[in-house]
């Protein structure tokens, strides 16, 4: 099974949280994202063509977006399970996933970032302003979820699920692009337990083996 | 059960699309995004946390974000099932349905195009170039995968699934913005054949009861 990866990206990281709790082998593949590779026409065409990491490649199969490899991965290796399969726990999980999939990565993540300096040509104020503000609409509606029916130490219930392999990513990234997390406490407590877990730790951006600093 | 709408949005209009393919009867409550009855606190603290729609209330559940409430519905009431068994069908289904709900719907939604007006002052040109190169690069990816795996009238297979539910309106509201959507062949033939099936024509926007026109 091949991953194609970028380091810094929160949604290969995403995948390979998923990859580390199941304990799944596999080949890191990296993509640059920031030299273009993710457009390049034998990428594009045969792994992902969503032209975006990660994508998964196993036997037949090359896969992209995030959120279907790993619904991928747990019909393939169930344990442990990420979607829950009980109705109230399985919706409060997705509903949190796809507020930080759907709500807040899409409109901070590199390419848009490139847009605004590059096209729109916005201050690095205007851009720094542009970024928190949209961590600071979808968080405080991750706290208000979180609020209303976390019930154990991490986001839902007492195991990791889809909704710890979305929020992590996502708060290490508001981290390095300096928000202050600390005004989402409950996001924070989960964090803080997640990076306790070895699974968790294995999938930073700082073990991958494309890191290379900022 | 209760459906919170705004005839206008794309995200709602998915949901319509699946009630009105499984045939399940509902109450239809407008939510005013363009006056902001999203962001009120009744509305947030006991409908949806995520400040937007749709939302869903069923008995003790009150459900946001647009593809956990299909998967609920989806639980319920299994006919015609939208998100397929089957693996490699639904590893499709799900990978078609992210790509427009996190990398092609959220960067031009209400709130995005309404920042790029009132904060980052942009001229209409740039707000309509915006618009439309993120339609392009997301519909270019569409029409790869279903030059790839399409193999039947709808996105993937005979029946419709997730994945129509999310082109339609992504398509629709592409039309609306003044795009040339002839570029993108294999979605236009989806969507004119979902556009000749009642399910899909009753959820059209000019169909619900806060239409009021442009």
């Amino acid at each position: 099974m091949d991953l194609y990866s970028f380091f810094n990206s929160s949604a290969s990281y995403r995948v390979r949280i998923a990859l580390a709790l199941k304990e799944v082998p596999f080949d890191y593949i990296p993509v640059n994202i920031r030299t273009g590779v993710h457009r390049e026409a034998q990428y594009v065409e045969r792994i992902n063509a969503s032209a975006s990491v990660p994508a998964l490649v196993d036997g037949e199969l090359a896969l992209g977006q995030s959120l279907a490899i790993i619904d991928y991965l747990d019909a393939h290796y169930p344990e442990p399970r990420l979607v829950p399969v009980g109705t109230m726990q399985r919706a409060r999980v997705l509903e949190l996933s796809y507020l930080i999939a759907c709500d807040i990565h899409p409109v901070n993540n590199m390419r848009i970032l490139k847009y605004l300096d590059t096209v729109l040509h916005v201050r690095p104020d205007q851009k720094e302003a542009w970024y928190k503000h949209w961590i600071d609409e979808g968080m405080s509606a991750v706290e208000r979820m979180l609020a209303q029916h976390r019930d154990g130490p991490w986001c839902f219930g007492d195991t990791p699920t889809l909704a710890d392999c979305c929020l992590v990513p996502q708060m290490a990234n508001a981290q390095r692009m300096g928000c202050e997390i600390g005004r989402y406490p409950l996001s924070l407590a989960v964090y803080r337990h997640a990076m306790a877990h070895p699974a968790f730790d294995a999938a930073q951006p700082n073990r991958q083996p494309d890191f290379v600093g900022t």
